[in-house]
């Protein structure tokens, strides 16, 4: 399973004379730490016996309203009724997987996609099929290839899988206009749609075309999380769905963990409605975009020719297509030898692409470091060119 | 599935007026939350960052060894590498159930059982099997006897589901003799056992017999939770596997969550750790002994003849039997419309068995109130008797 061969890596990388660009995670050090010790104290003085109990299989009620409030702001209408609250958005897909999957069934999702979700559809041993990208996000043609090469087979999708924003690993983000296209196609079709929107509101300029969700009531089922506004380590996400399959989801969330805490979910109450959250955001913006331009700054100075990446709006990671003939999986070693990590690109694919790819993120570390990355990993990228030529070289 | 029933019946028992004998939840409130509200303002301060990203997704090793510390107070030798922390307990039923069991399989339980086990291993669509209990807990012969009739059918059971120590529902403890007994008929015919123990720190007569596991580190995995000693809320449990076993619950937890709550593990280290906790333990243990021998002096001074119920040394609940001719289920909206509620038997079946049989929890009222919802719930059962003699004495 390629989950364990990234938990492999991710144990090296995160040694400390190695510069990660394998990480994953938000800057958690940027939340106010006192203020947040402050509001704790208040939550478990205010509502503690409650907030540390049982709590209902959905979630509490005003939490999922204040969650309303959010999806506002990116212009989806939802009612509190029509979410489910999870253990991170990483349980919603299990459980629309688990709901929605038998085996053999199949998913079409952009290729690359994310990690956790092959996981998820790979465990109800569903077959992932991959849609092509490119800069501008999903192609439509290829989506509408993609159906049609199934109906040939004499089969039809289960669902698409599609993060449209600042897509983990790719950085890329669908046009306004593809979005129309791709909806219009999954409704010809009869496709239902699983939007995974964890990174819409981490974006460094303007804010991006509005969710599919936004777009389409029926047949788009959307996935948030706290992950990436506020912090992943309260592991709370939630589903937005039709009634019919919100109630599917509640029996299979009650029949996995009874209910997500009611401590991180009264943390999170509390953050989007005491503090000033939207300003946090901007924090952790303002700080993303300095990394993300020191990381492509680094990458122009410093890569080698035939090295090529993404350019993203939001989000946390690039995604980087090394010279031809080179392979991210096998240069691994030597880059951790040179003291410097990376996320090869075959884990974001469920058919062994991905072999030039990699994934870079650069929430975690300073610009300085980054930098300092990035130079190694030329030096790793030139040695396996000049290793490739010798090579090719040899064999000519 | 049951498990909806239940919530149903939650939010009308959830009025202020009724006297709700049907809840669950630890006494969280008998928590000291000033303390606690301290523990979190220094755990943000110091290790903030960490708590709230992302965790391995096995857990935190330092909470890990802690909890190698607690299961050795019950006897239990185990390293931290056999843990996989999970949301709650009852994500590792969730976990085994997905792990082990393929539609139609069978698994063997007490009759009846914890209603979340049903709800995972119906979730995977097993079969379950109940076995009988007494005042001793399960039955070793009837275990030999379940054994025995599914090899008559050919079938071999995948594995023995049972909480030896203050079971939910029925509050009855498996025997010194009868733990040896049960280990015994079990290694013999191969057959595993997932043990149960959420309740055993939660005791009013000394501690129980030392766990299964304890005595049997080959073929019993056991499952145990922060949620009756600390907080439900934080949803944090674990399993204790052999290797093989864990490397599968790491894998699907990964697939399924990520990882648990970097935040509520943190929490819980440090309860085990700076707080207390023993001595909050005893806190709680005082509390529900005081309030379960409320339950029991007012059932003995209310009930009327040919109601049964148990006696529990230690856990949240009793279990109790309506005279022959009464149903429980059928009897539910009366004793709601007396104020009263309790969980009918029932639910706690997977065969539709238990129509006489309720639960009735003493962890989350006064005992001032157990003995008014008693005194209630006594007059509803009277009614119920006449009803059931009137019908007799018309039928005859």
């Amino acid at each position: 399973m390629a989950q364990s061969e990234i938990r492999a890596l991710f144990s090296v990388a995160s040694r400390p004379e190695v510069v990660s660009l394998a990480g994953g995670n938000p800057y958690t050090a940027a939340l106010p730490m006192d203020e947040l010790g402050e509001m704790f104290t208040r939550l478990l003085s205010q509502v503690g016996a409650e907030a540390l109990g049982y709590c209902p299989g959905q979630g509490s009620v005003a939490l999922r309203e204040a969650l309303c409030g959010v999806l506002e702001l990116s212009g989806i209408r939802a009612s509190a009724d029509d979410l489910v609250l999870t253990t991170g958005a990483q349980q919603g897909l299990d459980l629309l997987a688990r709901t929605f999957l038998d085996p053999g069934d199949i998913v079409l999702a952009e290729g690359p996609t994310y990690v956790g979700a092959l996981g998820a559809f790979q465990a109800a041993q569903a077959d992932v099929r991959h849609l092509p990208m490119d800069d501008d996000g999903l192609i439509p043609a290829g989506l509408e290839e993609g159906i049609a090469a199934l109906a040939r087979e004499g089969r039809q999708a289960k669902f698409l899988y599609t993060i449209p924003t600042y897509q983990n690993p790719a950085g890329v983000t669908l046009t306004e206009e593809r979005r129309e296209e791709i909806l219009r196609i999954a409704e010809r079709h009869g496709l239902l749609v699983i939007e995974d929107d964890p990174y819409s509101m981490i974006n460094f300029e303007g804010a991006p075309p509005a969710p599919l969700r936004a777009r389409a009531e029926r047949g788009v089922i959307y996935l948030g999380t706290v992950s990436k506004i506020f912090a992943a380590g309260l592991r709370l996400g939630w589903v937005l769905a039709p009634p019919a399959v919100r109630d599917k989801l509640l029996l299979a969330i009650e029949a996995s963990i009874l209910c997500p805490s009611g401590l991180t979910q009264e943390a999170t109450l509390r953050f989007l409605t005491e503090m000033e959250w939207r300003q946090q955001v901007k924090v952790f913006n303002t700080l993303y975009r300095e990394r993300r331009d020191a990381l492509l700054g680094a990458l122009g100075d410093y890569m080698p020719e035939g090295m090529t990446w993404t350019r993203p709006g939001g989000g946390l990671f690039i995604w980087a297509t090394l010279p031809e003939g080179l392979d991210s999986k096998a240069m691994l070693p030597r880059a951790l030898q040179e003291r410097v990590a990376y996320v090869p690109g075959t884990g974001f694919y469920a058919d062994g692409n991905g072999r030039r790819e990699m994934r870079l993120n650069f929430s975690t570390q300073t610009s300085e470091t980054i930098r300092e990355g990035v130079r190694r990993l030329a030096g790793v990228v030139a040695g396996d060119i000049d290793l490739r030529d010798t090579f090719a070289g040899g064999a000519a």
